[in-house]
């Protein structure tokens, strides 16, 4: 069972991530807020009744090869259907394609109960949604005609295929190689790995976003094209043509999302898959890299999802299962396990992990939106320049926080969480992966450290750390009893934050790289902790108008994170000053040997 | 692959945590050095080369149940064969009933090894061994001689049966019940959940454990009886009777450990199964205790032994494995991944949990051994304290480091730690259970904060401090610069101890029985942490006539782990006596309604 948290992510959207900015702006001027509450209605709807229930049925059946077909779980097609005809596809495409040109926070938002209801489910939608992006933004107008509105409606589904076996976070070693035709198209050879949905029966037709190299491509990642592979040929009218020569392989056996099939996909072997080329030749990973940025966030939003679903779960197990006496319970009997305090503290951890993680992914939202409807330079530079920096910490945070909470929603439960038919070991099977797909999260806090820290000179994340900071003085100023050590601790973390910041920036200008490699987890961990403290306590100080039992609650939760998960801030911040020194002295290879 | 690590186990034995207190004492001067070595060594070839390679088998075959049989994985039985055959199943019991009579240090460090090969394997001997345990010190005569000996060659296994679907960690709610026979037996009826190989092929019979009431039983755990109950009778000659009353009515689908069989057991079906009484009617709970404190710490140990089959792993994939290119590396190509920092990183906090788990659960091991030869009182009471205080530490944070540790591994593995033929993934499946059975790790927490801080009014966890803290100062007084910043961090973490102590005896004192219990988990491993550092910092310092690299190996783990892991204790120890308040204001009940 699960229930759409509507109202707590209608507040987050708009009370403490800012949804208010862009509904003033001139592109989303006509979003109104009961337009919002419909969408975010409807999508928990469909959610919670008509997805919901399919997730453990995936789990069990898994998505079946079996000559070059692959069966997805008993309902899919269905529910599929009914996920298309309800629009949900085109959410965030602009108009001209069919779409609904909504910003990226609606779509966020849907995001996180769809993938609450089955993350197998919601993955799939995912990707053909940034094979739009990319088609919208790099493809010409031929290429728009044929493909962008069946992808918008959702009648053809996108891949996206970047690895290979000796290419994964690295991709230079790429080696699938394209080959130009006489007519402008170009022929496809090579095998790609880890393939999300890259062959499925949902839809008539796969459209495959393929990274190759020509044959007079510069070395490394500068000579990387990508190309549009479809499964069938699109005739002009639109019908489909013959079978291009594109092929699953197999599909992995995984420890979980048993219901999203992941393909090896082999191109070329008769003769050559028929591609098009997408933007310019050897530009390929800036067209990738504008599907990739959504996806990391994407990738958050599953980790997310997966952690409100894992917290009701175990929040319902707790009110159920009755053990023991908890002190001070006057009632008859044993006590519902919500009752013990060590319970109560899992799940609370559980619920404010999950708010963080929601709270984080929506202001990330918020600022890829803002950078999208800004309307001069300035504003554009800041919000992508804020999106910039959120993204790896928005990809990391919530993948991290999506495993914590499902490895504790497992813990609740006592040995019926590892009876598979409890439910709650999935959500630990499935969240598994975030942290590592898009990116690894130790290369997400690689890009934060050292891609993003330095923008603007170090400038903006310093902003970044005011603006946090001026929440910490508001909690301060508020004197309410009730948020506890929630400012001191909050303003310890931030200063946490800058010492390490400026450790970071420091270590680059002198050249110390390995330094601040060394550091960079940790690092991701401190600024997305305090990050988190901050708008949980932003959500408590924007509350003031809202029922009692509500602030109440905010104020409860802000005040417990900071007072125990904010906690690690200090430990981290000594371990990036101090441990690089022992990380290189370290010698791996020396140990296997 | 698995290497057992037989020179660092035998290095922990004996230079960290005191194997030379045993071999002083009366009952096991003949337990030489190169005895110890030998058995080492052969059981870490036994796990090695006949135990590990089935470890992945067993987990794709399961244990599937088709008429009553239980079928284990294919190797299993010739497995089992072997092993009782090599006299393994003995290793601790009595010298009069066949057993070898070793220490339990030396029993943990096989059964490490064991579990490292397959966990699910490890599991059904060490309950045999508890119901060895249970028996020699309860049962009669006649049963002893009817049960002993078998059990101990493992030609019989045995099982234990506590757990009902309405009594997990309550064992108060038990309802199974047992009747007087005109013969002086018994006949027991009811049903019981989660008995690990309750029903399997591995031998010609099984002898269960089995928690009852009487008709005239008080109520609670002061009501409950201890029988033995085997799956068939046995004649006086020793030779098979009739079948028992007793079968598996299901086997459980698991998240991990699929080569264990999880059976749901009915007694009495077929008007009550046979059973006999073992110890005094009503006093069951005592008995059991025997063999569940020792069972605690074997569960920890499974933590330890996937620990380090995880991290050997995670060790050799990232030799091999070439991404990218590391800071400084100069290398032709890739570099292994082993060369990154943020790799490096991972495999150092995976090596030093390992490390941690391992010298935290042989000192445990140590304790039992020291109070079982202490030939005083004052010495017995010393080292019973000492124990009980190590027991619930030795359950919960080998066990929580078994679950961080296969999770680093997956992540290092990167897409294929998602793939289950990659094996990653089942050193994560298999190690999620051992901080929820045996008592879960909040319960080990509970245990250790209201039960074992209150020994000797505080005395007893006092002295252990200061022998910690004994450790620090030989540190900082041994100058040496490897050793970076451990003497400071481990002095700070002793002093987050030392005031989280303080704290949870007040609380005690003053009755805030909630404020205790609400920190309970995070005090368990702010002094699991502050031991695992100064246990570290030990090996270091008592490495100084080792071969260098081994004293740089050590040295730099322990400055590791001090500089890194130990940072939690300040965020632990705010957290304990800040977040009682937060945590009683909680009421789950009303955010589930």
């Amino acid at each position: 069972m699960y229930r759409a948290p509507v109202d707590e992510i209608a507040f987050t959207l708009k009370h403490v991530c800012g949804l208010d900015d862009l509904q003033k702006s001139a592109s989303h001027q006509d979003l109104a807020d009961d337009l919002v509450d419909a969408i975010l209605s409807e999508a928990g709807r469909f959610a919670a009744e008509e997805i919901a229930p399919l997730n453990a049925v995936a789990d069990q059946h898994g998505t079946p090869l079996a000559d070059g077909k692959v069966t997805t779980p008993p309902g899919w097609r269905e529910l599929y259907r009914a996920w298309i005809e309800g629009g949900w596809n085109g959410l965030t495409a602009s108009p001209e394609a069919g779409g609904q040109g909504l910003p990226m926070m609606l779509s966020a938002a849907a995001l996180e109960m769809w993938n609450s209801g089955s993350m197998a489910f919601a993955i799939g939608p995912t990707l053909t949604m940034g094979a739009v992006d990319a088609l919208e933004k790099h493809a010409s107008p031929d290429i728009k005609a044929k493909y962008l509105e069946k992808l918008v409606s959702g009648e053809w589904m996108g891949t996206m295929n970047l690895t290979e076996p000796q290419a994964g976070s690295d991709l230079n070693a790429l080696k699938a190689r394209a080959e130009r035709n006489e007519d402008g198209t170009y022929r496809i050879f090579g095998q790609k790995i880890f393939i999300t949905y890259g062959e499925h029966d949902l839809t008539d037709n796969i459209i495959h976003m393929v990274l190759a190299r020509l044959p007079d491509a510069p070395a490394g990642t500068k000579g990387i094209s990508l190309f549009l592979v479809p499964k069938f040929l699109v005739n002009d009218n639109g019908s489909l043509g013959k079978r291009n020569d594109v092929r699953a392989a197999g599909v992995e056996h995984k420890m979980g999302i048993h219901g999203s099939p992941t393909c090896t996909m082999v191109y070329g072997d008769e003769g050559g898959a028929t591609g098009w080329l997408i933007g310019e030749e050897n530009r390929g990973l800036a067209c990738m890299f504008t599907m990739m940025n959504n996806a990391r966030l994407a990738v958050g939003i599953q980790g997310l999802g997966v952690a409100e679903r894992a917290y009701q779960h175990a929040l319902n197990y707790a009110v159920e299962r009755r053990q023991g006496k908890a002190p001070g319970d006057k009632g008859e009997g044993m006590s519902p396990i919500a009752r013990h305090p060590d319970i109560k503290r899992m799940l609370l951890a559980m619920k404010a992990r999950t708010q963080v993680a929601r709270a984080i992914c929506y202001a990330c939202a918020h600022a890829i939106d803002m950078a999208n409807v800004a309307e001069d330079d300035t504003a554009r530079r800041f919000w992508s320049e804020r999106a910039s920096l959120l993204t790896p910490i928005a990809k990391a945070i919530p993948t991290d926080f999506g495993v914590e909470v499902a490895s504790l929603g497992i813990q609740i439960h006592g040995g019926m969480g590892f009876i598979e038919e409890t439910g709650a070991a999935q959500f630990l099977r499935d969240a598994r992966i975030a942290p590592i797909y898009e990116g690894t999260n130790g290369i997400q806090s690689i890009d934060l450290v050292m891609r993003k820290l330095p923008m603007s000179d170090g400038a903006h994340v310093k902003g970044f750390i005011a603006e946090l900071r001026a929440i910490a003085d508001e909690v301060k100023a508020s004197n309410r009893p009730e948020f506890g050590a929630t400012a001191e601790r909050l303003a310890a973390s931030l200063r946490d934050l800058e010492e390490a910041t400026d450790y970071m920036l420091t270590a680059q200008a002198e050249g110390r790289i390995a330094d601040a490699l060394s550091g960079a987890t940790p690092y991701l961990r401190v600024a997305g902790l305090a990050l988190g403290g901050a708008l949980l306590a932003k959500g408590a100080l924007r509350s003031a108008g809202e029922p009692a039992a509500r602030l109440a609650d905010r104020t409860l939760l802000a005040r417990n994170f900071c007072e125990t998960t904010l906690g690690e801030t200090a430990g981290l911040k000594s371990d990036i000053l101090l441990s690089a020194q022992s990380i290189q002295a370290f010698d791996a290879e020396a140990q296997a040997s």
